[in-house]
């Protein structure tokens, strides 16, 4: 079907694009000589996956037990949760592990290591286990130096099976210049390679030094000590991440397309159909430098507006109108016409719709892939 | 099921506050001598919305087509789609027609009024519509007094059905106090009438004229010449409307059950399995004079901790910290405790969900009612 024959909004994907941004950090990891667990919770598809192996299973990263549970059921047995595991969700841990899935949770306190461990025990079921590192005070994470980290790990091990350490730059999304990138993701490895130190030295083995994030994979500069990288966001890529300068903007493989629906010419408005519910309410880039409110326009053939901006939305409208300062003409796009948006964060627009319509060689569209829904 | 059996996190309803709100609203519009047309856009529930008609169906306002096409299958024939009307959308609108569900659009071009005048025409079908009058210039809609407007009617009238007049008083959302609240009601109330004026001495006898939002519902205090109040966020309320003053934060009906996943007390941080996938990312509140961040906590049982938010979200993480300037203890909240977290903006929150657990008077769970997803 024609970009022009779907109800909008929907959610387009360019897989040339994906294809081109997962080849990219391919060659990264392969440089730096680490491999790849790439985080499916960006794009939350077996078939995307599908586009990062090749048609291969691989080694993922997943953020909810039901990711776990559908690329599981997909073949995908090497997942870990890379979120801090909720006593109460080990239920459904151990039954992934009956499902020969053994899914690796994520712990970073006392309490969760003897709840793993005691789960452990209970069920005959060793659960694998990664400490999370704090490499920056972003989020979760005991700090390398914590002396609370060995009495963790003695505790998880008791039990469950400690494969290693993990840690998650947060601050590299407040980073604009390349060394500082660069700082972030030895900040990475270096917090997590001195955890492991620390872990090897009270006789854990830790043969998992897990970092990553979409920044630090493309701006790291050696990973020495560290065995694979996470990362998310290089599949789709977005105006966040083009605002740090870890892309450009026409890498950036998923929008959303919609419809205008009418005008405020008094206000130098154009309105379509394409409010929170379709674009996220995210303004991840009022933060930036470059703020592109929630998100740039294109023409339907993806040909970027550079001055065009979503500049309000409400549940099912949106408000385009030139950015402030901008010498641009508003364009003439009248009532029926369909434009692209792209995404501030892909994440999280890609989260509001259940499918992707993906785009062909031919400009129509070949193929409707599912999204993994829920938690 | 109990609050605690259920995978975190989920979204939980209290069907005793959504009908205490119902009631309140329903005797507002007696009071105001208008019909009410609630907007299902909040809920998305055929079952929120047996409550807001005690089990039968009535007149109904809608955001999405696929609502429109939930609800009339479940007998709803009294749709209003209360977003502007996209050419391409006509053949799904005559689809509902011939299902007996005349569903009425809304235009504000003559574009738009040409086209759906058009596809009456071709399909025997009279479309109906309202046409959208602007109040105080926060979305769509066409002034009253602008010359366009007598245009719009006749070319819509020369084939479809032109029903009558809507506004929406989008600056309600910005107000802080009674008299300005019921000033914006009155705006909304002055520009519809108005435009009905002029279009009745054109000839059109505009029998609808429909003004609506919670916080004008709440607030107007004179509807004379109104024919119904369109509402939506009423049957839930939030934080936002707390802010505005239209509802108390022990009104909200909805909330997010979150467990605690850990702690960082060096910086007073509890860590929950909410992210914004959960919660939104809506922060409308920032605007507020009382910002709640991502939204407020109370324990599981439902009681308030009034200076505990959700002050950060990432996807799958909440950060809970107390409100800057408190004088409060961070409370003690084990990892596995479950707490809830009441939402900004309940359309957005809900959004996020594709079901509610709906609280039953022994404090569990007695229902699973589905939300209608997609456009």
């Amino acid at each position: 079907m024609g970009l022009d024959e779907i109800d909008t909004p929907f959610l387009l994907l360019d897989p040339a694009k994906v294809s081109r941004n997962i080849s990219r950090l391919r060659r990264r990891t392969s440089e730096l000589g680490v491999g790849l667990r790439p985080h499916v919770k960006t794009a939350k598809s077996p078939d995307v996956a599908g586009l990062l192996f090749d048609g291969a299973t691989g080694p993922i990263t997943v953020s909810t037990l039901r990711e776990a549970e559908v690329f599981g059921a997909e073949g995908f047995t090497d997942i870990l949760y890379a979120v801090g595991i909720a006593p109460d969700k080990l239920a459904r841990v151990l039954a992934l592990y009956r499902r020969d899935v053994p899914v690796v949770v994520l712990l970073d306190t006392v309490e969760q290591a003897r709840a793993v461990a005691d789960a452990s025990r209970q069920s005959g079921i060793a659960i694998r286990a990664l400490i999370e590192i704090d490499c920056d005070g972003h989020r979760g994470g005991i700090a390398p130096e914590d002396p609370a980290l060995p009495a963790i790990a003695a505790t998880v091990a008791d039990g469950a099976r400690l494969l290693g350490v993990l840690a998650h730059a947060g601050e590299s999304y407040f980073c604009y210049h390349e060394d500082a990138l660069a700082a972030a993701a030895e900040g990475e490895r270096a917090a997590t390679v001195r955890a492991a130190e620390v872990l090897r030295a009270n006789g854990f083995a830790c043969p998992i030094v897990s970092v990553g994030s979409t920044p630090t994979a493309h701006a790291a500069r050696d990973l020495t000590g560290v065995t694979e990288m996470r990362a998310g966001n290089f599949v789709f890529f977005d105006l966040v991440m083009a605002g740090i300068g870890v892309c450009s903007v026409d890498d950036i493989a998923v929008s959303v397309v919609a419809t205008v629906i009418g005008h405020r010419r008094d206000r130098g408005w154009i309105i379509t159909d394409s409010g929170w519910t379709a674009l996220s309410a995210d303004r991840s880039t009022a933060r930036q430098p470059v703020d592109q409110g929630y998100g740039l326009a294109s023409d339907v053939d993806g040909t970027v507006h550079p001055d065009l901006l979503v500049a309000d939305v409400t549940q099912e409208h949106g408000i385009l109108s030139l950015r402030a300062g901008s010498g641009a003409a508003l364009p003439d796009l009248p009532v029926g016409t369909r434009v692209r948006i792209l995404p501030n964060h892909a994440c999280a627009t890609a989260e509001q719709h259940d499918r992707y319509h993906v785009l062909g060689d031919d400009g129509a569209v070949c193929a409707v892939w599912p999204r993994v829904q829920g938690w």
